[in-house]
């Protein structure tokens, strides 16, 4: 376990989120008990990563019952209906938000809380439920990887998927490290991923405190990699996977498939199946969020460009199925065509984690 | 024109640089009079750009003969050489160097010049040669590519190929400009290329002085952008093309060559025939310059990565002559098969500067 966690619930009914902004030059938290703030964290990117959005929002339903005017149920339930749209609404892409946000109000909705009391009680267990689940998540992805992978290894990720990405161990980032602890020779290079620079901010950070290998390199360079170095395969995690097995994945992520698919080196997709989007059908459906000009002209204090330049600044992309070798998910890897591989992972998803759940 | 130079001599035998690394902060100059400061100013990017570096190490050879303790062309001779040695080692990658200092080389090793003064004349004159053929030689690719361009046209670009990273006008970007000042509906998204961002720092701010319409995109948005919005064609400098066409320049452009083919976008190299290396017969064979770690981990002044994070930070790629859709020089556009149309251009290219030569 890492000594660092993306966010942290505290006994006064607190969210303590992990900043990320800053690291690698600084390890900062920031407290809040109003949700209304935690929708803002979520859109400034103090908390990112899709499952760990997901998670946030979760706590941020628990805020928003806990922090309330509200004197009865019937003022209550209007309050966090309207709680979990702001949420939502804090980023597009991701999932993981909305699923997190219905998944509390579906408690909200149910005839079972009838007092205000037992729906904080449950809103909050329902958040920690999430956060655990996301743990065993990760980490059964990672032994689910091991089949896949050579010994020595050399991998190249995209953004960061670690545990600052999750609520702990991560995904993609899950998969290197469980190949490390179980005594694989590991190496990675590490897209540095602008704008924001996930990868030499975040995942270098990770990795560093783990002590596994690795080398930063720009996005532009994974086809040189790939053509000059030795590369086992590609590992990235992902916002959105459609029903057809098309991802979205923040920016930069469809054109290192590209480049993996010119070299035939594999590519995979570590989702937990909570990131899987049965209800579209394809990548065009998913919404691309476009973000601020500034992450892009301005590194720090320095703004890099003439002022006034115009700037496309997509936060995401997708990759279409095709380019995807498989999915790797925490009850099995999904292969092509994802069409009929991706509803049997969420269906035994569903059916492992509601086992977890009456176990635990 | 443009009212700045990359580089200019002064009536006094000083070379003078427009020092690239602070714009578009700042427009700054540095002057020398000292060959080894010139090949400083190269390995550090002072001065950048295929072309621009070339005719340096012209003038560098210039400013060798200038400013020698040597007393007579017995002393001068052996003296050059090692200039031109110097000057050759300060950047592995752009063929262009050792083009320019070979052609400074020759007079040298000439008997037509047998005092130093007529040495110094003649080694000046070469310098100014190339860098009046590089404009000439600039405007001429922006000629050649106007029958290839839709109206309206949209590129995607990569990297500075503008007047900065030339003499005047530029290849790739000279391109755009001829489409602009010929009336087409220009528009182009601009990789910004990391590590160093010429494409967000330069580029972006030569295209503002040139009024033409741009959005800066980071490197690993490019696929993206085909996908999701209108592009005509991708446009590009080189460093060193092969004579199969096998290409290399700055780092990304391979990847950004994949995503084109991908998309089917056709993928053109503007390439001055001094560029052309029809000694080697493909991309295998041309030393790829490794940076600093500090121009990928460190930004401005800020440090991006944890200290002592690994970096492979090699400065540029090598595109495959299959990507290519065609190379576009001062005499024409060579197609493939390259191996029988490069030699073309270049015999062609080689009659057309005599000609011009005899009659400027």
């Amino acid at each position: 376990m890492a000594t660092y966690r993306s966010l942290e619930w505290l006994p006064d009914q607190t969210l303590r989120l992990l900043d990320q902004r800053v690291i690698p030059q600084a390890m900062e938290y920031l407290d809040t008990q109003d949700y209304r703030r935690v929708a803002d964290m979520i859109r400034e990117m103090v908390v990112r990563g899709a499952p760990a959005i997901g998670a946030a929002a979760a706590y941020g339903m628990a805020l928003a019952a806990y922090h309330t005017p509200a004197v009865d149920m019937q003022e209550l339930r209007p309050a966090l209906e309207q709680a979990g749209q702001v949420l939502k609404d804090a980023r597009p892409t991701a999932v993981n938000l909305a699923w997190a946000v219905d998944r509390a109000l579906k408690l909200v909705r149910s005839s079972q809380y009838e007092t205000i009391p037992a729906l904080q009680a449950a809103l909050l267990a329902e958040a920690d439920e999430i956060a655990a689940e996301d743990v065993r998540t990760n980490k059964a992805i990672g032994l689910n990887a091991l089949e896949i992978l050579p010994d020595p290894v050399t991998f190249i990720h995209h953004c960061n998927t670690g545990a600052l990405a999750t609520i702990d161990y991560g995904t993609a980032l899950g998969i290197i490290r469980t190949a490390h602890e179980h005594g694989r020779k590991v190496f990675t290079y590490v897209d540095e991923t602008r704008p924001r620079l996930q990868g030499a901010r975040l995942t270098s950070w990770e990795l560093t405190q783990l002590g596994i290998p690795h080398a930063i390199i720009v996005d532009g360079a994974s086809g040189f990699v790939m053509k000059r170095k030795h590369v086992d395969l590609c590992v990235v995690g992902c916002d959105r996977v459609a029903a057809n097995g098309d991802t979205a994945n923040k920016i930069g992520t469809y054109n290192l498939a590209l480049a993996a698919k010119a070299h035939t080196v594999p590519f995979y997709v570590a989702a937990p199946t909570s990131t899987v989007d049965l209800s579209i059908s394809s990548g065009d459906e998913i919404p691309i969020e476009e973000r601020n000009a500034t992450e892009v002209v301005q590194i720090g204090s320095e703004h890099v460009a003439p002022q006034g330049a115009g700037v496309f600044n997509p936060a995401f992309d997708v990759t279409p199925a095709e380019y995807i070798t498989g999915i790797i998910t925490e009850v099995g890897i999904a292969y092509p065509p994802y069409i009929e591989s991706l509803p049997k992972m969420v269906l035994l998803a569903r059916k492992m984690h509601e086992a977890e759940r009456v176990q635990g």
